[in-house]
């Protein structure tokens, strides 16, 4: 540990160990903490984020960045200049942001950030938006506020997206998803003319210790490691630590397997990207995710191109019907497929198809966006939600917790992380084109259990580059197009069209 | 927050909320780390004992110091002029043991005890002592050298209980524990020539659902507030967390439903003390459990004196029979009751009857006295152990897993530890006298199911107690005695004389 670079890469190994420290506490909080503690949890996230900001703000990283981006820099022997250039690049932007934060407003904000998660849980349960207003209202003005003290004064929302997607606007956002909204409302509208149902109310009864039993031998054999991760219940499934130790979520309903198993094969996804980050670089640019929209391309991805396809279940079937003999045996294989691919507008993101799913984010979308141009008040959300989701859903919430309480994100102050979501899609549809150009018989390969070839893929494609390239010029890269809607309308039209549509 | 006393409680607490992250980590690791990300842990330690260590030497805290020391210090409204003395004065002690450690001593014994603990928990399953030797000769020289840092190096032993027990001393101990020895063993010879036998052996295929059932109602009963706490499975049972946020481990056997019952209501005395504890005053003295042996006075208590007595009995056997009606069939009223107090020798510990529990801790104390002398030899242990095992326990191990690998304890460096145990077993009996004394009808109470008048006492003369007097001087005061052997061997004279002799 001599040169400056490891004395550099050893202080952002510090602090990226302190935030896998607080991360825990966050995953703690979701899956074991019991209910009245909440308020020490609130002030240990406060002291953590305070000592995280210390580390993150350490001079001597000031000095080491100024002495390494002076001169032709001593790099580690196995490192590339580029390499190099990455890790100091990110690590002189996350310096630039932290030491302009002060100290105590990073306290606040992760305190408040813990007691609003908790009034959120309190208002979902009990329908009352009204006791909640007052946590969104908060963390809308640390938003401005943050966006403000680091030079984005005039964007607060576009800072919000930067956060989770480096390079990516509200304006590029908005004009990618205006043209997937064109080619998705009259698919919406034809599959929901069309006469085939799937009928998922035939799902009754799943013993959840066999659910248990199948997502795990499903996660494992996608290549998700248990050695080194697990899947515990919380209320809202997430996937949370890095490479070294992840901690995913489900959820589980006897009456609806379906879920569960979907949303741990999403969490996979999830999962097997920060699995597959080069561990020696974990703490550095090189060992991390690129953003959201790619980390949602991952889970995406497996949830849906593979889970849902024919080959996944040619594999899956018996084992699912070994497991279930009684509860599937009035379930035709035609009628399970059907269901895997249900096409049935919700009120809950969550459980939406894959169909409707991006217009709950184009919803979201446009609702952030005004709440931040402070078109829309925060009082005023109930009622603009209800009424987009009229327009973009055909249908209208009875209550807040169908409506605008349904989602965690905010009361964490995650603005600007839905889109991600929909920029994921795309971007899995436009992966998943490239992967079966370049890997061909890789359905075959899923019909005998082997994902293999596809991991590898995206290991060596996606997951080892860490923040090498960015989200839009990653996705250029490997599927050699600018990200777009195209491939994905084109895969929901065909997947749907054909089972649909006839 | 203006006065010097209100900042320095600040800054304390801060440290504290720091040291509670740190104990979480322990927590998860040892009831959730995925097998392979040790070394994460490791290094997550690492970090945060630099963190806490940095904290509990600010210099702020010593600046305060001098100030409230030097004049009449301005406290807080609601505290007394002796309780602030209490907190300044383990302020004091803890911050100039603090300052006189290096950051990178306590950051590598962190680290160590993280590898050390894996190291210990793979030879156990190795039986590999060789293996683990290494690990323990490191944690005695980190003890070595710590005392030696803190100006104890010609007491290294002493200086390790008095972490543990401030005030103890190896003499103290010893004497204690002589005269102990010379009431037992007398005892433990003629119960074992006893021809009256318990019959353990009849509880099988206790479904661990229903195990869980039955301690969770046992143990909220007993006046567990599972609003601030939870039970896991380790394999190794413990408690840890704060008043706060509870954390109690617990193990099961479907052909052991007592043992896992036995050590959960253990832990939840240990719990009790923790959730009894000032919360208000978390993070200083005042808050603060006195040492290792009040605390296992209170776990000892609950599980003995309370929980093996025929009044308890009364009140939970035909829950436990309601539950398990085909598995107790055969088993008589008083087949059951000579089961929860069955005496037999054992090689481990944590498996010992109350009768033979204090040799167990006999033998590690005078180990642990030899090793610190320089006596023993790290490789020679298992043979020393087995000597000892066989001298005072009548049985030697047939191999170290159930010899000196037993225990997890001296795998974290927990050294000077052990003899807490057989203090808080002299200290339960001596309290159980005087609570019995000064509370008539307690074990009333108890075949009622009612056991708040006993913790309202407890709560009232220990828990809400902080660190205002230190063990012994607590001891006095409540039970208007020096704290010995005493009432120790009449209780099991009592107890286990009438079961087994007649």
């Amino acid at each position: 540990m001599n040169t400056a670079y490891d004395q550099l890469v050893a202080r952002l190994k510090r602090a990226h160990t302190l935030y896998t420290v607080a991360d825990l506490l966050g995953w703690d909080e979701q899956v074991n903490l019991p209910p009245d503690s909440a308020d020490v949890r609130a002030t240990q996230h406060a002291v953590m984020a305070e000592t995280q900001h210390a580390a993150a703000t350490d001079p001597a990283i000031s000095r080491l960045l100024d002495e390494l981006e002076g001169g032709t820099p001593a790099r580690q022997p196995t490192l590339s200049d580029s390499g190099q250039a990455v890790v100091l690049r990110y690590a002189r932007r996350d310096y630039d942001r932290a030491v302009k934060l002060p100290a105590d407003f990073v306290a606040e904000k992760a305190a408040h950030s813990s007691h609003a998660y908790h009034a959120w849980a309190e208002a979902k349960a009990k329908d009352d938006f009204a006791g909640y207003a007052p946590f969104l209202e908060k963390h809308l003005a640390f938003a401005r506020r943050e966006a403000e003290l680091l030079g984005w004064d005039d964007r607060p929302y576009d800072y919000a997206i930067d956060r989770h997607d480096p390079g990516l606007t509200a304006a590029s956002i908005a004009a990618l998803f205006t043209e997937l909204k064109h080619g998705l409302v009259p698919l919406v509208t034809a599959i929901r003319a069309s006469r085939v149902h799937a009928e998922t109310s035939l799902f009754k009864k799943f013993p959840i210790e066999a659910q248990r039993a199948f997502l795990r031998e499903v996660t494992e054999r996608l290549g998700f490691n248990y050695r080194r991760g697990r899947i515990d219940v919380s209320l809202h499934p997430f996937c949370s630590g890095t490479g070294a130790d992840i901690r995913m979520t489900t959820r589980f309903d006897p009456d609806n397997p379906l879920d569960s198993l979907f949303s741990s094969i999403h969490e996979t996804g999830h999962g097997l990207y920060e699995q597959g980050l080069p561990r020696e670089h974990l703490g550095t640019a090189l060992g991390q995710a690129v953003g959201m929209a790619v980390h949602e391309s991952q889970s995406r991805l497996w949830e849906n191109q593979v889970a849902r396809s024919r080959a996944f279940w040619k594999y899956f079937e018996p084992k699912f019907r070994a497991l279930f003999p009684a509860q599937l045996a009035a379930v035709s294989s035609e009628a399970l497929y059907l269901a895997v691919n249900a096409v049935e507008p919700t009120l809950i993101r969550v459980d939406a198809d894959e169909v409707h799913y991006n217009l709950h984010i184009l919803l979201r979308f446009e609702l952030e966006q005004q709440l931040f141009s402070g078109e829309l008040a925060v009082r005023d959300l109930p009622t603009a939600w209800n009424a987009l989701c009229t327009e973009l859903l055909g249908q209208t919430p009875a209550n807040n917790r169908e409506g605008v309480l349904q989602d965690v994100h905010w009361s964490s102050g995650g603005f600007g992380y839905f889109p991600s979501y929909c920029l994921g899609n795309m971007m899995a549809a436009q992966l998943w084109a490239t992967a079966s150009r370049v890997l061909p018989g890789l359905e075959e390969d899923f019909a005998r259990g082997d994902f293999t070839r596809l991991l590898r893929w995206l290991r060596e494609n996606i997951h080892t580059q860490g923040r090498q390239y960015d989200t839009l010029e990653l996705v250029r890269r490997v599927t050699g197009e600018e990200l777009g809607p195209k491939h994905l309308l084109a895969y929901l039209r065909e997947r749907y069209g054909r089972l649909y549509l006839g």
